[in-house]
């Protein structure tokens, strides 16, 4: 695996680090999903036993670090992570942050899955309802669809005018700019699952009536638009992944391996941050001594 | 312990359901909080390493009927649950989001901690920052600190004319009442701590650098006025009590404690609930067969 990230904290690990090095998409490429396996388990631990058992670990790192950083938010630190997934139906969003996010303390934490926009929304700029929800300073926020569906679906779907859609991906990277400049972290994950694996997922959710709310008919209908949703991934891969808020491809057929990758890149990430805990503003002498005498 | 409870759900529980009997404020009721004791363990566990198991197994069951709700959710099924956590300083409001809510999905909670008012909302009546942080249908929300601050440190420290603060118990109650009509289980926990424990617990955050940040000065100086404070929680707890949305009394100087019984408090509610997945509004057979006909 690739050796070339620098910021990777003081943590040795037995996988390494770099992850991000390795699954980054180099901003101004062009991208041909065809060419990335979502089978493949890049710089990945050996198994899925291996996997589980590493995830568990790197959450554990994770919780401490995101203690850190909200402690430091408390104090005037500004910064915060915002963690954006995406990724076609079945590909394992709303796994990742069950496994992922659930390591960590949920009151820390701000999730928000973005479903199709209602009246009030359509009625705003499309920025609008993804900036009412952000993180605040200490905090990680989790986005399950985003700011980016109005370039995937929205394109697909043809929900806007092409011209309009051309103008979003610049405004798109301006936001991200801006939001980088004030202390966000943007981490914006691609969960990419192959065609056979959405239909393997798609049959054993219909094998499961415990499964069928999580199913509709638009899944099927959709996978007939499969091609041109790679064109639009594609589309917002290399348009936007930039300096200030790279993308990263995660391969997602195995979910041992998606939910490590996600996992790892976030760890990488809080660990460059390296949030520390403030200093109190008072005299902890004085106070022990004011409580030890009663008060 | 009490055997009246009757809505406690299909599974056999070694340590018996109808906690919410023994530790409800009785409707009508005058309240001492000095005939509290709150280092009792009420039809708890025998010891510490049998609460934290029990929790981990409440926690497991919590999560399961948490999926059932949101899935309900997703199908037009308007329930929901609001755990609101009052107490002291220390009290454990924050461990308790921690210990309990870190066992369930965090898609499906919605947890918001209450500070100070902003500018904003002081413009505002007081309910108005509590009403937009609701939960939605099939979710959790879990209050750390709420509306009640408005008659507990507003009546302590005289944030607002008494006459006002008389008149909040009453809309508190209205708006209660209405949340439950609307599909709200409302469960109300005051995290009952002593005097001594307090000052246990800030002399141990003043021992550890890593845990100032939780610390203030004014920690110390609310201790002088906790005789006020039990007043105010006693006014609470007696005007509030309603059958639409009862008060929980749970004793919190034992953390593991406070975590079981907050566990088992929010499972009987979600039991007494039985959420179910709905059923899909498709044909499975046919689906089944597009896919595997290629789709």
């Amino acid at each position: 695996m690739s050796n070339k990230s620098s910021g990777r904290g003081r943590h040795p690990d037995p996988f390494g680090g770099g992850l991000r090095d390795l699954l980054r998409v180099p901003p101004g490429e062009r991208i041909d999903l065809a060419s990335y396996d979502p089978g493949a388990v890049p710089a990945g631990p050996g198994d899925k036993a291996a996997g589980l058992a590493a995830t568990t670990t790197t959450g554990q790192r994770l919780a401490k670090l995101q203690e850190r950083l909200y402690a430091a938010g408390t104090a005037g630190d500004r910064r915060r992570v915002l963690l954006i997934l995406q990724g076609m139906d079945t590909s394992g969003k709303g796994g990742t942050v069950k496994h992922v996010i659930g390591h960590l303390s949920p009151a820390g934490c701000r999730i928000r899955a973005f479903k199709a926009p209602t009246a009030e929304e359509r009625d705003h700029h499309f920025l609008w309802r993804v900036m009412r929800e952000l993180p605040g300073s200490g905090e990680i926020g989790i986005f399950d669809r985003s700011h980016y569906e109005d370039v995937l679906v929205a394109r697909v779907r043809d929900l806007a005018p092409r011209t309009r859609i051309r103008r979003r991906y610049g405004e798109i990277n301006g936001f991200e700019e801006s939001l980088a400049a004030d202390g966000v972290t943007v981490v914006k994950v691609f969960l990419h699952i192959s065609y056979d694996e959405q239909r393997r997922r798609l049959l054993a959710r219909l094998d499961n009536p415990d499964k069928h709310w999580k199913f509709s008919l638009g899944d099927i209908e959709d996978r007939a638009l499969w091609p041109a949703y790679r064109k639009a991934y594609e589309l917002a891969l290399e348009r936007c992944s930039t300096a200030a808020a790279p993308w990263y491809v995660v391969p997602a057929d195995r979910k041992w391996y998606r939910n490590w990758a996600v996992s790892r890149l976030l760890l990488e990430h809080l660990e460059e941050l390296d949030p520390q805990y403030p200093k109190g503003d008072f005299d902890a002498a004085e106070c022990r001594k004011l409580l030890l005498e009663g008060a």
